[in-house]
């Protein structure tokens, strides 16, 4: 009895997870957090009309989903006035990345993101045996001309690029993005993570292009429509490139629940709206708690703001893990520049009191353990 | 502007799904069918325990499952006497399938499984650019031998075998898939497909044995479970295997309400037994209806019965359209002789019923159509 050997790729892959979640933190803490703040989910939750479909599909859980995925998809060609054939359901954007890594990038092949932006996407690409370029933020966004740069100069395969970002919040204008895209060399797919869309201003979310072959529109229900538990997201793009997907995706990856409870949200337009504007005003107030302690908040096209703490990357850890046991769940950025910060999720009143009560606490305790040098 | 490459791999790849679903052929035919009789899902539904914790958790899926499944895999643990570093959770078997592929196989390398057996694998082999090598079933069984000698001849990597197997509800002894599994050549993968593990005699499933890092069991709540919506499956092995799977595996990739619902059906066994039988009792209702129609029904462990229709492939072919013109979803074994077969799920009376209406009608048609040789 010999164990079976592994494929190199997966022998030589660090025993790495993209992120650890707030309930291991809560087994290790011994109890739970009283804000949960850290993962861009929407405490303001679903459409009431999601909710109501969903507790009533439990019964019929028996049932396997449509493999196909053919109501949901319709709603959503529907909704963004494309054709059904130019959408595919995976099991969050993160499915779609994985797929897409796969479907893009021999193994050794270039593909180039930005150091810091979503983890996630960079873990697809090591498990793909793909070459990971990273490019630096400059001034707090994705670098588009240095972006550009690395993929020509490194002939890469795919390109990662998030508008919103996370995890700054920052963005760009349509007119920007779409300057880059008309500057892909040919052959190279770009990635567009669009999660954060429903929350950034109508002039930063470039039209929908479904002729371009080159860019694929990956979007979420787990962020502004407040199913981030419902495991669904979806890419927007040219037909062939999505009747791709077709050839690796888990057909039957998709739970039932989730796909009935997605349509039902994405049908409920009037609560999008309202939990869009519950986001911008919760925005405003941890702007204004962050600055009411000093701090600067970066400006946010998210569902979340990003509060640098003015000092380095070791000072913001000291802000987070006092706010962690405080029994305040918040993230933070990991690579510096941008790590001097702190990343707060949007919440309800009740949620962002307790982070106004438990911020000066940790900032004065930071500050005790780490003197300003 | 030029469409992105696709991998070698992924370009070679046919345009398959692996399953067409009983939506799609219910939106072809313009109306739904009133028996779903054909995926081998529950009828009898979910613990009712499960369908209200389900329900409950609707209104919190705004938040993210625990990436790491800590609670059902501790459950699981508890509940085969394993530690829960020996379970992973995945979307249903196929997801496990498909990375269990990715972790063992090459591209170029060879699989090993029986012809006519479960295609979702098939399907994952190909998309990892493996070589399937198919090995033919031999009175109605998997051919431990023959896969056997296969497996050694071609030096395969990984042995695929369900036991119960899908699509004829065969088994194998225990003491004989012990034999086989002392018989593997070292370093091959065995996946271990006990989907209906449930449902079959007790002596049909070796004891785990979670040192032996060859045998990965895998398990699901799709079926006696009745959570096939839910998309939970899970698989059983030696650590340091289920550990490989953290390295590729889509963490966020559960869903909230399934692995809740999971765990609340895992811990109310008293309502799995009673499911289990009427699954036992449904069987024997449809051998019944298969014997009352001058039919053969195969001898079953699964939730399924698998008839014989006495002639070959073409004539099950027309029994089957003729069934599904007749509202009945049933599915069929696709290689021969296997596909002189029909396959038919359990059901509750009343979908039995409409089963027993419609098959001599069915039979009588499809006997018009094809008259005797």
């Amino acid at each position: 009895m010999k164990p079976p050997p592994q494929t190199r790729i997966v022998r030589e892959l660090p025993k790495l997870v993209p992120f650890v979640g707030p309930e291991a933190q809560e087994r290790v803490r011994g109890r739970p957090f009283k804000a949960r703040l850290g993962a861009n989910e929407s405490l303001f939750g679903p459409s009431p009309r999601a909710v109501r479909v969903m507790a009533d599909a439990a019964a019929d859980n028996w049932k396997y989903s449509d493999p196909e995925n053919h109501d949901l998809r319709q709603g959503l060609a529907r909704h963004h006035g494309v054709d059904a054939d130019n959408v595919v359901i995976g099991e969050g954007i993160d499915g779609l990345l994985g797929l897409a890594v796969k479907i893009a990038a021999e193994p050794g092949a270039v593909v180039v993101t930005s150091d810091g932006a979503y983890p996630t996407f960079n873990f697809h690409v090591a498990a793909q045996g793909a070459e990971l370029v990273k490019v630096p933020f400059r001034d707090d966004r994705e670098d588009h001309d240095a972006l550009l740069a690395a993929v020509q100069q490194r002939n890469a395969a795919v390109l990662y690029l998030s508008n919103p970002n996370n995890p700054m919040g920052s963005w760009w204008p349509a007119a920007q993005i779409e300057r880059l895209i008309a500057a892909l060399p040919d052959g190279v797919l770009l990635l567009l993570d669009e999660a954060y869309c429903d929350t950034a201003p109508a002039d930063a979310i470039p039209p929908l292009d479904m002729a371009n072959a080159q860019v694929l529109r990956l979007r979420t229900f787990s962020k502004a429509y407040g199913l981030a538990g419902a495991r669904i997201g979806y890419a927007l793009g040219e037909r062939d490139l999505i009747a791709t997907f077709d050839k690796v995706r888990n057909h039957y990856g998709i739970n039932r629940i989730g796909q009935l409870g997605a349509l039902a949200a994405l049908l409920d337009q009037p609560y999008l709206t309202e939990a869009v504007g519950k986001i911008g005003r919760a925005r405003e107030r941890i702007a204004d708690i962050a600055r009411s302690n000093g701090l600067a908040p970066l400006a946010s096209a998210a569902n979340f703001v990003t509060i640098d703490c003015g000092r380095d990357g070791a000072f913001a850890r000291l802000v987070l893990d006092e706010l962690l046991a405080r029994d305040v769940f918040v993230r933070k950025p990991g690579v510096a520049p941008l790590d001097r910060c702190i990343r707060v999720s949007c919440g309800r009143d009740e949620d962002l009191a307790f982070f106004a009560d438990a911020l000066p606490e940790a900032l004065a305790a930071a500050r005790n353990g780490h003197p300003q040098k």
